[in-house]
């Protein structure tokens, strides 16, 4: 885990952004060391390690005898992934056999690029044991007996504490803590949906909730999302007055895959229309705390006036997914809830509780989120410049505002399918576009996760993946104008 | 947590046993202090230690300037409960509203005599946080990270060689670490059977796994138990030659409420009965390490040689209900369950596991069950003698062969409702039957927890229970004499 920013981390983003802006131009040459160290009022050698971090961020390149200059980017800023048209209508989910054939069991290869979770490196593993051990000696018989249903007092005092900077005091007494975040969405879909009835879901979705939904026997309605602003509302309206629905769940921030961000006009809009139609919006904020710049995003919790939002959340994106603390705040299906926790699974782990507890309240908590929003801000970018240069023409590349997602659109035609199967047999799994489908949509699409810091081992793996696609695309370029000749 | 039997405890016992086996009879003079000593080849000390344990245990009474009897019996050995009939045909679970108005929220007055589970006095808790903290300090990174859907390695290889001792090897790929045997439970159920579609259950069985099949829209086949041997095979043999039953539900060893032991000719019968008819059993054996006498139960798992037995158990009985530690060997069901799993809960908390996994491979886990099984003897002994003496003539009482629970039958006619709801006025809530059946079925039984050491405020509380159910069985008895005059 990084510390705060030290003043040569602080000069690199400063001169990171002028480049962004456009401020600096590639080849443009930055100020001499001795000449910036006395403008900034620095020391030459604060500067030198900010351009080499500048330099190791691909932003910079060094000219022998001449200076540091603004790197020339290889190839534009790619276009973002298309809106998908998806087919209207409810219909069965059927990922599962898709997830265990293209994704599961690949943990080895799927580890660098596949797998969509921050690196261990980036957490506090180390304050959060001492936070277990203060945990394990303090509580002494209250650590084996039965802890509360709902959860840990203390915790559930520390969320609501947090819940003011959602942009909605949650009181203590709604939120229910369970066993990271997919009990909550478990939970949260049992609670309003039956087998066979419907739900709308964004369209791409993460997997493993559509699993979930699966494992259920819930059938969905795919509202198209768009990669920069997420579900699209007018279809969802439409759909919500044509038929049945029993309840809709999105997740606003930074969606897996696509990592978009909902203004707050539409989290208003979302609200207003769940409200209006009173179909309840199950909200999964699991990555709300890494957005990379500007203020944390509100809930669409935060409009409700009716009780209509079950709130998901939980620490395994931002702090420990090892731990499996997650939350849910239900609103009006609080007690329905907290009868079905006791029956799944009585109530969670008393201690990983009491550590987080101890985490949050000894400080450090949003010291921590500032120094991971950095590394995976700087992560995604790194990986987006390697795609954008190793990919091949016609790539479109979502712009994630927070997580650590990339949603490549690889050219019409060339098959994801075909590429993951190249990419795990050279150790280089990603994760296909078909699983975030409930029906095996997104043929050309995949997902990168940059959950980890840049190394060579990352390069080689975009190198290879990239070289597949690329041959993969020129193959159905080439079949494609054999059928047209 | 006690140790190993000391000398004055193996005497005490020993004393005991000849009381069980009549060898020596209610009024009995013990033999003086000085002769046993020398008989025995022990201390003075050591033979009046054991007298006195005798006395607190309510076996052995003082007559100054007399010597030590052995007490007269107040009451003879109550009757063991009768064996519920039961309305053939299957049906939905309506038990969440009962547990809701009868037992739910009562913590406090609960806690003596209604919650089952055992005290926390009686669990290691301080060398399980030892181990806790070992474990947060060994494992680094990986203690934040996810761990495996399937759970910890370490874990699932101590409780594979644990598996020989239940009459059946396990080997460690099978098994699946889950949170607490509810988890467990739920995985097996929607893995055999789907809403609409019916189960067969022991009648009576424990709330909480009614309330889980309830909350999947399960329907149940009641089979019922009896108080000694468990779940009446012929009956569940008839009713799978006449329907369609998905799986069979089972807690052959010392289920709750009844603490029945079934034979191991009856589990092999039960192996034979569901192979025959090809449905998948659920075992589960939460409580098959507490036994009293003898030899810990085989488990039907073992006459099992089609993959149908779903093994489900806990730590939560014997070591740490807040670690939340459960797992389940399902056999052929294995790919299923773990997908199941990985969409449920991703996997379950790394460090819980691992401080079990650490604790085991201590050592002393078989030394703590000798000295908890002894405990539990102990209390359900003394309850038992205390429940004797206190209610109305006419009450039966379960004779459990191991766990912590007693089944007690009030005189026909008395209403566990109505006396639930004067002694949770009282601030002495017990269990009552109804929430033991899926239809409310058992309204003059009870269970009575002996999970808590004897104490003052035990005694006090099974003395208002017993006042009550006298007092209600009076007024039924009186009311029958009314309506019949």
């Amino acid at each position: 885990m990084s510390a705060a920013p030290t003043l040569y981390e602080s000069l690199a983003d400063h001169l990171a952004s002028l480049v962004e802006a456009g401020s600096l131009l590639a080849g443009d040459r930055l100020p001499s060391v001795r000449g910036l160290a006395a403008q900034q009022g620095v020391s030459i050698s604060t500067v030198l390690q900010a351009y080499v971090l500048l330099e190791s961020r691909g932003l910079v390149e060094v000219r022998p005898q001449s200076g540091h200059y603004v790197k020339a980017r290889l190839h534009p800023r790619l276009p973002e992934p298309r809106t998908p048209r998806v087919e209207p209508g409810a219909r069965a989910v059927t990922v599962a056999e898709r997830v265990g054939q293209l994704y599961t069991g690949l943990d080895g290869s799927a580890g660098v690029l596949g797998l969509a979770l921050p690196d261990a490196t980036l957490l506090p593993a180390r304050r959060l044991a001492r936070s277990m051990v203060r945990a394990a000696r303090a509580s002494g018989e209250a650590s084996v007996a039965y802890g509360p249903p709902a959860g840990m007092p203390a915790l559930r005092r520390e969320l609501a504490r947090r819940s003011a900077s959602w942009g909605c005091a949650i009181p203590a007494d709604e939120i229910l803590i369970t066993v990271g975040a997919m009990e909550a969405l478990h939970l949260a879909l049992r609670a309003v949906a039956r087998r066979g009835e419907t739900i709308a879901v964004e369209s791409p979705a993460f997997f493993g909730v559509l699993q979930l939904i699966e494992s259920l026997g819930i059938k969905v309605v795919e509202i198209p999302a768009r990669a920069g602003t997420g579900m699209d509302l007018s279809v969802l309206d439409g759909v919500l007055r044509r038929r049945r629905i029993q309840a809709v769940m999105a997740v606003p921030s930074f969606n897996n895959p696509l990592g978009s961000r909902m203004p707050d006009g539409a989290r208003k809009e979302l609200a207003r229309i769940v409200t209006r139609h009173d179909v309840p919006l199950i909200e999964d904020d699991v990555y709300g705390d890494l957005q990379f710049d500007g203020a944390r995003p509100r809930l669409v919790r935060s409009f409700d006036r009716k009780g209509l939002v079950l709130l998901c959340s939980s620490f395994s994106k931002t702090l420990a997914p090892g731990y499996r603390v997650g939350w849910i705040a239900p609103g009006r299906y609080r007690t329905t809830i907290e009868r079905m926790k006791f029956a799944q699974t009585v109530s969670s782990p008393v201690l990983p509780q009491l550590a987080i507890a101890d985490f949050l309240q000894s400080g450090g908590y949003d010291h921590h989120l500032r120094s991971l929003r950095r590394s995976l801000r700087e992560q995604v970018a790194r990986y987006g410049a390697e795609i954008a240069a190793r990919f091949p023409p016609g790539t479109r590349l979502s712009r994630p505002q927070g997580g650590f997602v990339l949603w490549v659109e690889l050219p019409p035609g060339t098959d994801a399918l075909a590429l993951q199967e190249r990419a795990v047999a050279e150790g280089a799994a990603v994760a296909p576009g078909p699983i975030f489908s409930a029906n095996g949509g997104f043929r050309n699409c995949l997902r990168i996760s940059c959950g980890q810091p840049w190394s060579p081992a990352i390069e080689q793996a975009l190198a290879k993946v990239g070289r597949i696609a690329t041959e993969l695309a020129g193959r159905d370029a080439g079949a494609t104008r054999a059928l047209q000749s």
